[in-house]
């Protein structure tokens, strides 16, 4: 095999209680990505969007996963990747990660499947860093591993895939600009060791509940009184949005990644959907244009052309 | 029926990463309660043992937690308790909520079982509160519902069973005083951002292990950088009895509730003779009075003469 498509998905991080740990993949949108093994030495990138993302592979998240692992396998190939982007970058359901983990998945494949997941998740976390300073993992580890993950620790590395039910996922996007070095400026240095009780007794009740498939207990779990409170400010119509997905229906759910997107869990389609017009009528009105994605969660991680997808 | 007889399980609280909402039954030590239906109203209390522990029912634990029952059924009867603690006031492995738990457990019983197990978890901890100030259910929940218990929520009370393999458990009980006010005390107001998010990354990881039956990521998530670090100084060889339980095959585990027991969970029960031996090596030397069990897990919480115990 010498070239390969792959689909990698967008992700929520920091799920409500879960903040830096707790994330799932989504099963839309995915980006598309096309990897060729070339005989030319290092990494050639287009892109077949619109998003003005440089494509010198050492200023471009995939192109860094991909030097990064050329390093590892001393430059025995090279690499020319296309890129056509459907998560918009600085949306908040981890538009770098799907770069970072499609591009390392596939090159993997190319190489007959080398790698463990822990070090392609290594691999991904490099091209991350040209996003974002520091090691994370929180959208790397469900774009590769699919379904919820935790990330227990960043160093040394420790996914952890959780088992959950069929749930369904309603995203809304608006299209206003959140800058996760910002989001992050806000957070406080230290918090009471009560909240840290509160949250850390509703991450581990959330993980039962995604164990048992007891959803009113997600829903009492999907609590968090420690970083909504501050980053919600960034994000107009937050507490409108919540509220009225909770009264169409929704279980819970919060702040995506850093923001600016929503996401809330519900039972079923039917009631993700009915969740989707109530975020709409609440931004309608707004002035900022905005994005509703209603989706489920999937299970699987990066998906491959010509396997079901 | 007019009387009954019940045994109340030891509990370990505060499972190392779970500070304040973790904790599990232990299938010993536990109490011996008789309770009986008196046409005399109010609570009459015999200690068969000898632990000093106050024979009116408003100064006594059980006492306290029948009378809130009373109340509750206008004192349409009355009780009759004899209390034979095995459980050591004071030893960190849940004497108190033993008494509590037993009492109100009890006294369903004879009352053809007219309230919920949350309404139980609602009486002893209001008998408790006679112990320590504050609402805690930590010890309450394992010892009312068996197993692995985590409290997500003491207002409104929200506890929550957890699933967990077979496992085995060895408890070191120095006979020195840790007083729970004092343990309290040292306890930090504010924690890093960062402690937190390690800690309910651990506290996740935890509860996924425990119910994916995954033992090598329990022993992972056993880990706490908040409260064992400040508390394990109130307890001499705190270190070398945990180094030295590794060192036998221990998975990990840390102080019992505030001390000044301390347990580690095992793989097996030859595992967890081996963990007793090294802590008994430990305390040899200390001039430390001490008692160690092996025991494992209880699942059902409190049991009943007549059925298998």
């Amino acid at each position: 095999m010498n070239e390969i498509t792959v689909f990698p998905p967008a992700t929520v991080a920091n799920v409500v209680c879960g903040f830096d740990c707790l994330g799932f993949a989504l099963d839309d949108p995915v980006d598309a990505m096309t990897l060729r093994l070339t005989d030319e030495k290092g990494v050639r990138i287009t892109h077949l969007d619109d998003y003005g993302l440089p494509a010198d592979p050492e200023r471009n998240i995939a192109g860094v996963a991909l030097l990064a692992m050329l390093d590892a396998i001393h430059h025995e190939t090279g690499f020319e990747l296309e890129i056509t982007k459907k998560i918009k970058p600085g949306s908040g359901v981890g538009s770098s990660s799907a770069s970072a983990v499609g591009a390392v998945v596939a090159a993997d494949k190319l190489l007959n499947e080398r790698f463990s997941r822990l070090e392609l998740a290594e691999f991904a976390m490099r091209g991350e860093q040209v996003a974002s300073a520091g090691r994370h993992a929180d959208n790397v580890a469900p774009c590769l591993y699919g379904g919820f993950t935790l990330v227990r620790s960043v160093d040394p590395l420790d996914i952890v895939e959780l088992e959950f039910p069929e749930i369904a996922v309603t995203v809304i996007h608006p299209q206003i600009e959140v800058k996760t070095a910002d989001a992050r400026r806000m957070l406080p240095a230290e918090i009471p060791l009560k909240s840290g009780v509160r949250a850390w007794s509703n991450v581990g009740a959330l993980v039962a509940a995604l164990a048992k498939g007891d959803l009113e207990l997600l829903a009492r779990s999907l609590e968090d009184a420690i970083v909504e409170p501050v980053r919600k400010t960034l994000i107009p119509h937050f507490d409108a949005v919540k509220t009225e997905s909770l009264r169409a229906g929704a279980l819970g759910g919060g702040i995506s990644g850093s923001g600016p997107s929503i996401f809330m869990l519900s039972e079923n389609q039917s009631t993700a959907r009915r969740v989707a017009a109530a975020m709409d009528a609440v931004y309608a009105e707004s002035g900022i244009d905005f994005n509703i994605y209603v989706t489920k969660i999937n299970s699987e991680g990066v998906k491959f052309a010509g396997a079901e997808i």
